[in-house]
């Protein structure tokens, strides 16, 4: 095995450390010798402290991995093997700005689902295809692995529009499993199940335990409360027992932005005025993990970190890029390419489902049709989705009004405009694409 | 030419004086010597005046047809030819429960579209299936022409569980090219489009005057606020211009309930408090209406008809029906099995578009991939029909809750518990197929 | 009506004279003020004999039209309405060579189906998208009418390499009807059928007399003999009547070429003994037939004209060239892309089948899928167009080869790579892209 | 781990001691407990030898397996967890039939492709429907695992009539890794490869040796004759260096029946005159395989057994097996239903491909579109599978005789005529569905 240079843009998230750790626990079958840690100028300070940690975390492993910090993306993507990205384009402020706006006008305001996930991609889109230009001439073979959201687009994004080979990965089905292994008490890898649908709206079925289909019970389980896909950055209402055991699928919490809708919004509303929205209480987090890192002293990946609802990024990340490295033929959940995974939607568009994961990359396991019950959710957020990233390539403001009336949750073309007006203002300087009219 | 025998299911109606009219001009090509209009026993004193009113337009016209009235289907079904059907299951009593329970939750009530649809299709489905049935014995090549509401998705049920010929009929498409025809000041028969949706969900392009392109023209148009597809039945608050232009395609007015669903809703919920629903104001509008009728004076189609916004069915029926019994080979826009014309909804769906008419039935242009601009909408709201049809064929509560929740102007699934709730308790005597749990 | 300006490429053609014909008849609905015919120099002296011909016609007929003869192909396209192609790159010399060399391998040869289809197209593909190169300056607007066979294969190679709009015509499905009309003592306007397939490699199934379905009862006729699609220059060799009574389909006559490729195959050897191939006869019959045009006498079509096979192609092309004039909305069969027609096809694939013809083109009828007894063999030659269309595009001789291999009537790789060697070694002087090795 | 009971259909095959050394070898993860051998009285005498050399094989590696001898099907199948099958109805003397017919009329008489392939086919259909109807009694939740040739229509067939969980095996895939893998000079788990198509008509690509793509130089290996699929049971001529090069694909030997058909039937027919049929060949094998058989100190699979051309058919069936049952989800290449795999055939087509083996079954990975030099030749044995299963399940002759025409192999429709008449006759004792007319 050759050794491996893997490079992180974005190196100064707080997240880092969980990869560090995922690369260090697998450092056996996956021999990086070179971690650059990348990140942005006004990112310095946080890349100072993070990569600092990390260099001690690798030291304390003792492994013969050397950790690089930088500011110079194009030194660090020469030659590299793996490229994982995890940027955030305006960092929380502009998340703030993307849940605050929505929420004005009575909409969703979240992160990746509705509204938020159109403007976060209408600022990351032009970033990430700037990154694969270089990557095209620094290192063409390279895979790019991206944790950036929204993953589902983003991916759909470069599959488009760029030869980079990539993958768009997000912890949320294996989150899933790891709920139903717990509600049988047993192990991770005890559980499969089929995924289908896209990046934060996946639907599992045909769930296993060993082998054997445990997707009536299951249900049935979840149901009665027993168990539930309570993600962290979640809030935790839950969905009607009857309404369940309709859908005898395992839905993704995220799904509940669309099953809940109002009562999600309201809940939102409820937070804005007692103290903030989601992403102002990621600042809080972000600030007082900085703090913890920046103890000298600390050599590991400390407790606290798992509080953000990322837990299993890394386990997640480092797993697939083993498989892909060792030719692994394994099955995992993954941002790829329909190429007639389902023909309900189009052959171009990344779906997140079941995959092997070889040397050549991923290659989805056929679905056939989606059954009517998820079809239609599904191929409205692909619109969606499809729309957004044609309004993020052209900066055309009729596009982007189309993609925010295209989005489930968007109850009315007026207040798409308003959105769309505050969130263009509000963006100005992320947007290069979208010129004055 | 042979005679032929027609029969009006529901001829009580208060539009069958339209009906009536247009089958008189029509004499010359469409020779129709029985007319037999079929009400139930609770719509005889209806069917009674309309009938006779009938039968005074007749004579008066000095055809060779007699007008029959009955409240014995099979006997008027035997032999037909042509059974065309506008049945209201629960008359207008119904409808109006139908838009004030999703209202009491601040949803859309409205007659076929929203959760209004829904209850009607449950009501109504299985009515329609047993006058197929009775039809494949008494009747078993006629042509089944139905005008009854959610047209789209009953149609689609008798395609799927019935060996009678059927097309779907509404007047949505005939309107919107009048309206174009206005706009450029030329009759009805120099414009053209092409229409692609759903029933009360189509949208137009390819818009031409004497073959000629004018669709840029007139979206611009309709932007600028020159024309508009102002239905008399629905409330009229204009798209945004930027909307339309970003659109360029022409959607019906129903399309408001979606693309303005807050307006909609709230206009809604202040004509309820001012005075009533659509239904009740219709009720108002049905009874003056027969007021009329009952003038034993009166010989022709009033002046006031045209006030209940379906102006336009006559012509669409009978000339339809004309096409198929000369076989014409002439296009029309009907709601008939998709078998291919787009790849983007499911061969067995029912959609609205372009067919040639000919003796052997509708031929629907092939269309290709739907612009995701549009195809979102569509299919979620076929994925809703789908679902909607499989419950008022099997009575079962899940699907029924399903159907609900995928309809895109449902917020959530707790509001759609409800109103199932709601609408299974009110219409518990028109719900043979909901057991009792 | 504005006046109309038609070209006609390769107008020293035998057939001219139908063409001019043609026109003269429908000179009230289409009204030609200038009629070009254009000819290569080689072509000189035919074009002057039918040209002159073309101007007694219509000096007889005494119409407004006025019909130029020239080789200046530029000044002919400039500001054209129609053109129309019947081109013989290479003439009646290299079809003959395209019918020997297969012959000698103890394969097919024929013009149009088997490895002469092929090798037609690789002469006449680069110069039809030359002449289109020519029209999107001289007359972007224009339709191109292309009659030159492989007329559908020809039509995918512009409809995937030109922005000009362009059908193929062929009179084959209307010969078709013709003979079922004439198997009823009807006239032909009374039959209709659906067709589907390739060029010269369809099938007619829904034959309608008067819109009533005769189909079985004609499939007997034709089994028993008492109907047959005798055209001229095919042989008369019969289908087993149990195999039509299978088929339950009206195939095109060429498709005896595939159902009869063994009998097929001796009698063309047995032709070629006696006295020379089809091409051979044909350059005997259009000399025969100039000598008649000569005849300064002559001011109409001569009914010797009728013996060559192309009898109904004046027809075809003139009412739909007055379809799209005059935006008639008709139903004719041609050949256009098929774009979901019939999923079973890919689609961009060029396929002959019905379509409603108006000002803006020619919109197909949707089929759905294709039966299995017919569906094999029509993927297996579209499949062999799509890799000859390549082949003509690009002159690799592997692309070439696969092309001629992938021809159902070419039983084996080696005789295929023969075919090719001889094929490219005798047509070296039409073939520029086919670059020397 | 619960004890396993596996029946084989069939028993009395010369294959069987392959059978059995696979599940010797593999006793630790596949324990099979009892193991069925059944025949059908004709067979006994060969079940009896091969039987007993089984339970000689078993007792010398001394491990925990009964072996069963039985003529009474229903017997062994109660509560068997996987059943076999390798059944011959009409034995090799059928076989002999099944090639010489078709040679004499100078069409390709080979077991499996051609005309062979449709007889077979009608003889084991209802035999296989049959016990899967028994199954459905006795071992509802068992697999079947058919080697059955056809396998893919046989495979087909029980997929759309049969509610039975199967799949269908072929050594094929296998035997094409071996090839590569010897002429790399690695092990067979070195190398894989992307298998696409129908059992005896498969391609492979995107050929990977620990993961490296290798396809165009192995493809170049196979041009200069370095390698080859060379199985024992297909005439050894090459297919034309060019051809591979512009194929770029490794096909099947089984192909070159397609590629070289009229060098494959000159072959054959020579083979007819210097002593008979490769089914007569194989009478001869298997009488000098029985002696060697039963030889009572043998207790090992004899080296002469691999002579007859199935050596991996042992492997492939142990491992795919063992994968079910111990939920590997390992990728095999298996006969199963597309579902979407390509959308170029049909959904319920069975095609044989890549797919996850896990306790649920076979999971292929979508491939989408196949190329048109590979597409058409596919597409078109597709049709002749399809109507050859619906003759078989109808006994309907006009369906037997459209899927004779179907075959590119068969040179005309008389010719299909003729040898459908021979068959018929020569079969009748094994075709129950076809009744007398």
């Amino acid at each position: 095995m050759k050794p491996l240079k893997v490079v992180t843009l974005g190196g100064g998230s707080g997240y880092t450390p969980e990869l560090i750790d995922g690369f260090i626990k697998r450092h056996g079958e996956l021999p990086v010798s070179e971690y650059w840690l990348v990140d942005i100028e006004t990112g310095r300070e946080k890349l100072e402290i993070v990569g600092k940690l990390a260099q001690r975390m690798v030291k304390k492993a003792g492994i013969a991995m050397t950790v690089h910090l930088t500011t110079d993306r194009q030194q660090a993507l020469k030659d590299a093997d793996f490229v994982t990205t995890q940027i955030r384009v305006g960092q929380l402020a502009a998340r703030i700005q993307d849940e605050k706006i929505p929420l004005s006008y009575g909409v969703l305001g979240q992160e990746t689902t509705g509204p938020g996930g159109f403007m976060k991609a209408q600022r990351t889109i032009p970033v990430l295809l700037e990154i694969c230009k270089e990557m095209e001439t620094l290192c063409p073979d390279a895979w790019l692995i991206n944790f950036t959201n929204p993953a589902g687009i983003v991916t759909e994004a470069i599959e488009k529009h760029s030869k980079i080979k990539s993958l768009g990965i997000c912890s949320g089905a294996n989150s899933m499993m790891m709920d139903i292994a717990k509600a049988y008490g047993v192990g991770r890898e005890a559980i499969d199940a089929r995924i289908m649908g896209l990046n934060h709206l996946i639907y599992a079925d045909r769930i296993t335990l060993h082998g054997e289909d445990i997707t009536a019970d299951f249900i049935e389980k979840l149901a009665q409360g027993v168990s539930d896909n309570k993600l962290k950055n979640i809030p935790d209402i839950g969905l009607p027992a009857e309404f369940i055991r309709a859908l005898k699928f395992y839905p993704l919490s995220y799904l509940k932005y669309f099953y809940l809708n109002k009562e999600m919004v309201e809940h939102e509303l409820q937070e804005l005025r007692n103290g903030g929205t989601r992403g102002e209480r990621s600042l809080q987090i972000e600030k007082s993990l900085f703090e913890i890192y920046r103890n000298p002293q600390l050599c590991e990946k400390p407790p606290e970190l798992s509080s953000r609802g990322g837990a299993y990024y890394s386990d997640t990340a480092c797993s697939i890029i083993s498989a892909l490295y060792n030719n692994k033929k394994e099955v995992h959940v993954v941002n790829t390419a329909n190429h007639g995974t389902t023909p309900d939607l189009p052959d171009d568009a990344v779906i997140e489902t079941n995959a092997v994961i070889d040397k050549q990359g991923a290659h989805p396991l056929a679905y056939g049709r989606l059954p009517p019950r998820i079809r239609g959710l599904i191929q409205s957020v692909k619109a969606f989705e499809e729309l957004t990233i044609e309004a993020a390539m052209t900066g055309d403001r009729h596009t982007a009004l189309l993609a925010l009336v295209a989005h489930p949750l968007v109850p009315s073309v007026e207040i798409a405009g308003n959105i769309l007006k505050d969130y263009l203002a509000a963006n100005r300087d992320f947007l290069p694409q979208y010129t004055d009219e």
